[in-house]
């Protein structure tokens, strides 16, 4: 076999562990969000397997990126490649934490009666889900417009976050015995921001490994 | 000048560039909590500028690892130490933006009269800092030692985080107009409890630019 072939297909093995770990934590996300609305506590059992083998992958990623770098010497696009699969992965270990700490709290707010049914925080994590599958379609595909588009759906995030907030807040002032599992509903709210803070990171490194430009810092 | 020192100066710059963004960071988080516990307001005058200045570099730092591995093709222990730099710049931008939200948080707050004088707070404040300060150090100086000890501290924020949370959730039990400020100052210390955290992430950093040992994932 060619050296270029092994580089080519070491390059596929490295795509492929990404999207895996993109999936488990996608996953993950999924499972501790609808465990919480459906009141299902089985659903849990499933997150903390999945984080065991996220926080391989992580090591593994890291590992395997460092070795390309260093055997093969890449430049120019590999190179942009391989950097963004770096911070890509940090940013997927963060969500699939995330996700672990939104299943803790999933399982707090089962052992007492419901709050109000949840419709915003499952919206929420709809989308920041669309976010999370679109930005790793992107980065496998190299498609800095879908990059580019799925970056702005964080504000309908924030907005949802804002609003679960404020709502909240209403349910506390006028009954404090509601206190503590609202406070644990806005901090699994936070948690689905940071998720879709996340997925923006990811869009960011794809557009930055298509196009060499750094789009961070520029605004709106 | 020969092509190996060109190199090692351009590490040297490198490294530089890193602390004047750590010692930036640091100062944004260090004024964001002094105005809040000084009720100060302006103090926070000097933030902003800063932000400006950590995202300049936090794109400047990127741009220079990369470089840097296409023209030299570093390995070994130069090419974990730019893995490294990469890895601590995001971090070091991330500890910046939650110094960003805190004096956000701080403004609100300082624009209605205080719930109560803060202790916890501005001690977990300094504890992160010194993290940071260590963390960096412990980059600066390859001294894993130092970072080891200092991932240990962690665990003090995360307990004066606790404290802070349930203190908090006392008052806005007992008297539901502190909600909205114990609500911020809540999530102040989720703030610190990430700064913290962040610190934590750039010191297992340098242990594995030391040692080319990833210690993520271990457990206690």
């Amino acid at each position: 076999m060619t050296a270029a072939r092994h580089y080519s297909e070491a390059l596929g093995t490295l795509k492929e562990m990404v999207l895996r770990m993109g999936g488990l934590a996608e996953q993950m996300v999924h499972l501790s969000v609808t465990a919480l609305a459906e009141r299902n506590g089985e659903l849990l059992t499933g997150v903390r397997p999945m984080e065991t083998q996220v926080n391989r992958l992580h090591v593994d990623i890291d590992e395997m990126c460092l070795e390309m770098i260093a055997l093969r010497q890449p430049a120019g696009g590999d190179l942009r490649f391989i950097a963004a699969a770096m911070k890509i992965n940090t940013d997927l270990e963060r969500i699939a934490d995330q996700a672990v700490n939104i299943a803790r709290r999933a399982e707090t707010l089962l052992s007492v009666p419901p709050l109000k049914p949840l419709i915003d925080i499952p919206h929420m994590a709809r989308i920041a889900d669309e976010m999370l599958k679109n930005a790793l379609d992107a980065f496998v595909d190299g498609d800095d417009a879908l990059a580019t588009t799925t970056i702005v759906r964080d504000d309908e995030v924030d907005q949802l976050k804002d609003q679960v907030f404020r709502e909240l807040l209403t349910y506390m002032m006028s009954d404090p015995t509601t206190i503590p599992r609202a406070m644990e509903l806005i901090l699994v709210s936070r948690g689905l921001e940071r998720i879709a803070d996340h997925a923006t990171n990811v869009c960011e490194d794809v557009i930055f490994m298509v196009q060499g430009k750094d789009v961070r810092h520029q605004g709106p």
